[in-house]
């Protein structure tokens, strides 16, 4: 059987091309799976997995847990609100317990960038990141290759446009690596106080005009605007970003061709998108929330599947 | 198989008295299954449920959650402090999110009144209201009913009384609507304060007095008395509510006949009800509790069966 | 098959010399169990288990849920924050309540000394203990007293010093009376002001000089400063505390024989140890933890194979 070349997930960074479709061709299986009536597998009966947020999380940490029981896993959730994290634990004292109590896969949100990392270099079990600061996101921008991949067939060759607040944003920084990867096309819009200084090293095209982006792409992934950072004077409004950025079906209905639109949610109506661009048939939302069960199913199996259990 | 005449449970109001007899037929097999050794069946292996609380609860959460387990259905939690819903997302798109990871089913608790009629309309699954505002909680009614039916036998020509808030209850409206479907006498009691403006057209009596009410009835609910609400000025202090409207074991041992004492909890003891009475043989306050698990698998059985899954 | 003496695990107190050693045994077996690739066993199948928490906790709660998942047990959890008790509930209807559901075992924290022995006498299911207070904590005096004979073959005729805050400590008192019922001889080390007045009473050696101590015994067990207590203006200062019976590795390697370095967890690293002494070979805290899930395991499998099933 084929094996991805790291043992953790930290980052789109680590995996190669060959690592992406080995991924997506196991989520291609999962995802059949998890449409029949019976949607589950028993493939990692026995594995022990622990669900570790220091963050608030909705949508991942269900994608996950959901993920997880389909594999047939037993689940440890671990909150660090209720947690002796508030006690003056350190990250890896915590973890380590965790991993004592014979736990073989760590799945970790934290708000601190590199902290999966960090963590990797210290304790012994596999860590999938499943959010680490302004930093990455893989699963998310795996899920999201596989959309793309599901509505066109293939990634490379496509042109995907990723709007809004590229600098804060860790599903930015994933989504460029990981379709780069795929040999997509990639250009990021938004203002320019949203874009990181090291953007042009990234290889992606940067345009602040919002029809201009729109008219060049295959694809347009509209992040989330998170509404708390915009109370920094020397932003755009959010009322400003809306104006110029928000994206209505006016603009989609007159641009050249049929385009399509992503969002990692939650989504702000109104700001980044309008409630009928979200609802709209060009729009596969909802998709890539399905499709995300199914690349974390994926994920999990591969790297479990490194450590034969019998 | 006999089926409910609707696909959602959102509140009493759109169940015939045939769908609330299944419901409490069926939940006679799922009581003797919960009282034996193996209080297991294997009915929704499966199925998917998420448990959606927008509103803090403990009996109502953990009675639908064994049910589910008694059932052998898979299970979310979600709960809306820790989740997305403070990032601005809508109910809709929260809810569609959920769905969009293949989930089945929906118990939903929410506070406000039509939460769940609202989303039956918009998404795609099925919905139980386990609570919406001070509009209805449906399965507290059935499993009410239930409760007196075991007590008695039959629902029909029974004389009950709801005693308290009337106003701001969901238990009283749904317990109204289900047992006057079963053929059962209906009164309420309480002060004026605390009753709605249409509470004649509901078709049930109105007594203000406690005494006069016990003497008539065959069964007492007592609704719990929410203390937080009697910091409004024009409303009875909880002294005088407790006065007026406390059931004491004095005033339960001077009746005519042995009455039945019901309590939606939890129990304010020594407000709505002294504990001399919530402790004694005319209680059954936690057989409701244990009913309320049967009940509940038997909605959630009947629902999913609508939709074979093989 | 062997039974315990008590069907409820409230204190070591209540605990002979038989019940503990045969909790011991029956770890072994499970400590075997859960280092298998298949780590499960079905042993509590059918048997539904509560965690009640009033107070939070990270590894316990964990522990005791792993455990659970180990022996196939149905699990409900239950959180004071999120519940009834906020509404004014008393400990006896909640925990009634969570019974009527039909479940078998509680697993309670509570914030007060002799909550689960008050509960006991009122309630109708097997409790365990898991903190009550500055009372007891047996599980973890019983993993404890695993981890030393494991370390040593026996606990009998060792010689083990409990370090710290004694006065304010449920792990210190149920390791005394643990470790003298299996035959150690047990000195407790710290300041005046933070030992109980009746700790002669127990039977205990006291001593205030730390590096005496250390050159007595063949065990430390450094209990956690709660820095929260050290506010109050007669206790040393958390300062002082550390300068006098802090832990480092100069300490360490200047006594006269390689002593074992015991920790219940959390650490504060550089307050009761320091990193390298939390970290060293002679350190067994990470084997405690994976201890404490296989003496958790014994504990329920012994408790509820008191009521055969079927």
């Amino acid at each position: 059987m084929q094996q991805l070349s790291n043992r953790h997930l930290l980052g789109i960074k680590d995996l190669t091309e060959n690592d992406i479709q080995l991924i997506l061709e196991t989520a291609d299986n999962f995802k059949e799976v998890i449409n029949r009536p019976i949607k589950k597998v028993p493939s990692l009966r026995d594995v022990t997995i622990a669900n570790i947020f220091f963050e608030n999380s909705t949508r991942t940490k269900l994608s996950f847990e959901l993920a997880q029981k389909r594999l047939s896993a037993d689940i440890i959730n671990f909150a660090a609100s209720s947690s002796s994290v508030s006690k003056g634990e350190t990250l890896i004292d915590t973890v380590n317990n965790i991993l004592a109590m014979k736990v073989d896969m760590i799945v970790m949100r934290h708000p601190y960038a590199g902290a999966g990392i960090f963590l990797s270099k210290h304790i012994n079990a596999q860590i999938i990141n499943a959010g680490d600061g302004a930093h990455e996101h893989p699963t998310q921008a795996l899920l999201d290759a596989f959309s793309i991949r599901q509505k066109y067939g293939d990634v490379a060759g496509k042109k995907v446009v990723i709007v809004g607040d590229i600098l804060h944003s860790r599903v930015a920084l994933s989504n460029i690596l990981c379709l780069q990867k795929l040999g997509a096309e990639v250009m990021v819009c938004g203002p320019t106080t949203l874009m990181p200084r090291y953007i042009k090293e990234l290889g992606v095209k940067v345009e602040h005009n919002l029809r201009k982006a729109l008219n060049w792409c295959d694809v347009a992934n509209m992040l989330r605007i998170q509404l708390e950072r915009f109370e920094i004077k020397y932003f755009p409004s959010i009322r400003e970003y809306s104006m110029m950025y928000g994206l209505n079906k006016q603009i989609l209905d007159s641009l050249d061709k049929e385009i399509t639109i992503m969002h990692p949610g939650p989504i702000n109506r109104g700001v980044e998108i309008t409630s009928d661009v979200a609802d709209s048939k060009q729009s596969i939302i909802l998709e890539q929330v399905e499709n995300g069960v199914a690349v974390r199913m994926a994920v999990m199996y591969l790297l479990a599947s490194q450590y034969p259990l019998v």
